[in-house]
């Protein structure tokens, strides 16, 4: 299958263990120059921003009559093609050469591929902030990430939404001393009081339903084995499904947000039209939200009606890892989907 | 008080915030320069052996009666001149001026300096495995590093030994994750797994009487804010006054130590000597274990007949520190004991 060859094509550039494209880097832009020989091969008209994102747009719809242009001219699908250190085959990569197929195949629409979507949607973010033209509609391809498709046996899923995120960096506090001469007792041991600090956070994102909560980085000062801590900073990765329950869970743990975004809610015709397929197609409907961040929620909140469709992950739903994985019949089944719903945008 | 004067020019070496004179750097060689000349004016005759450990020699014993040679030639004191990095202004350093003073005061004995203590003892170890001629005696004044005289209202103290202690890694395994997309349930966070380990290693050190235990470095993978940590590695740095506690610790955390050092016992006649002149002027006397490695162990472990004696340390007893303090009044105190000691070396 050409979309399986392409994807090996990309995992290869940047080389290491896992797909290793970060944005801005070499890798990333020969993964650009790639999509855009195979976006000239599908006989698309290829376009780059002033922020670097990549389009093919189909330049003739099948018959005038057929298309609605006020729709199908202004709806994009698409991903990214930067990827987290050692990440995966399938994390945005996926989502451009699926379009890339579904564009050709229907020859309607305009392939996208933004840049940077792993360090902050910098590309999609760029093109709203500068108010260049948006699409009415964006539909967006993306492995699940998560176990909750392989766990309700659903090769696909129609996404209600992004939910909202907060970051922030934990300092504890404590006082430095010599790990031989300075007795348990009098201690204040920064790493001691992170550790329960690292258990608080995970007690409370296990009591809100939905909610996720991650310490992924620890700076220990100063960090000499026989020197007791005198500060320790934890980051704090905190999302929940929606507002309410994001401020909950900032409440529960106690700090202020270095950061936030809030949740973007899927609620026009394009999530629509993705139930109306998979229906049509006689697949089990299950609806989640994401827990990661995407172009397509960046286009949600500036106003453009946009949808994500989920492709079941294999292994534990393991992702930014060379573990991850979906299955090629999932994979294919997914185009068919993505390739019926921008049909659908005619209708 | 010269001694307080000899201390402000060693910390001056070397530039920085505290004392930063690391083995090896030319900062412990200028150390050894600026001590080499104080020897010179103190009247000793001054030698470096083939480890690079600085020497000088009482020439003339106040009289031929007075002395006993075969004793009183062979008591060294001493200490060390290099620091950890941002060090403290008294360790090491106090105990090398404040050996010059006395050696210089009564005439007896010899000052020596080693090289690299706060690296594994690197100067006294070589001077032992090659075999080279040991004193009879050693004696080492050193600041606590602790809070115990403190705590006791003690100026001095006699240590009695040298904790034991072994060291290792542990290593935390999970899974890898994105923070967003697993939901809490099914996480295997390879750093709350880790939390609970550091929790555990504090608790087994509370519950053995003058055990220590302290995890002083993290290292987590894969190190993103918003992965899912897969594996975490801890340092590991235990210690006890004597094999029997030891071996409990290294049983109760349930670990293989990569690196082991038995206790050293202070049981001659040179801790006696402390003791008695302790006794003499009427001081309190407190007697402790050394939490952390010295010279005088290794030389104790070869058989020398070695002693310490403890100045109080103030601000908590914090040491590796630019916060490390002792009083200028106990330090004169300790220097006078440390004076009568070796005067007693003839007797």
């Amino acid at each position: 299958m050409r979309v399986l060859e392409r994807l090996d094509e990309l995992y290869a550039i940047g080389g290491g263990a896992g797909a290793n494209r970060p944005h801005g880097s070499p890798a990333e832009d020969d993964a650009h120059r790639l999509a855009a020989s195979w976006l000239v091969d599908a006989g698309l008209e290829v376009e780059v921003d002033r922020h670097g994102n990549l389009f093919g747009h189909a330049r003739s719809p099948r018959s005038a009559e057929e298309v609605s242009d006020a729709v199908s001219e202004n709806c994009w699908a698409g991903s990214h093609l930067d990827t987290v250190p050692q990440g995966g085959r399938f994390d945005g990569a996926l989502g451009v050469v699926a379009a890339i197929e579904a564009v050709e195949r229907v020859g309607i629409g305009s392939v996208v591929v933004f840049r940077g979507e792993e360090v902050g949607c910098i590309g999609s973010r760029a093109l709203v902030a500068a108010g260049d033209p948006l699409p009415r509609m964006f539909l967006e391809l993306h492995v699940e990430q998560g176990p909750v498709l392989a766990e309700r046996d659903a090769p696909v899923g129609v996404v209600t939404g992004i939910v909202g995120y907060a970051r922030a960096e934990l300092v504890l506090e404590g006082r430095a001393g010599h790990a031989g001469t300075t007795p348990m007792a009098g201690r204040e041991d920064a790493l001691v009081a992170a550790a329960a600090e690292i258990q608080r956070v995970r007690d409370a994102a296990l009591a809100i339903d939905g909610a996720v909560a991650t310490v992924g980085q620890v700076e220990v000062e100063p960090g000499g084995s026989n020197v007791i801590p005198s500060r320790v900073r934890l980051s704090l990765d905190v999302r929940a499904p929606d507002a309410r329950r994001l401020d909950a869970l900032i409440a529960s743990i106690g700090f202020e947000p270095g950061y936030r975004v809030e949740p973007a809610q899927f609620t026009g015709a394009a999530p629509q039209m993705f139930r109306d397929v998979v229906a049509a197609r006689d697949l089990p409907l299950v609806e989640l939200a994401s827990g990661a961040g995407h172009d397509a929620g960046i286009l949600a909140s500036a106003g453009v009606d946009a949808a994500m469709l989920f492709v079941r992950s294999l292994n534990g739903g393991v992702s930014h890892s060379p573990d991850e994985l979906s299955s090629d019949e999932d994979v294919a089944l997914a185009i068919d989907v993505l390739a019926d719903a921008l049909a659908a945008t005619t209708r």
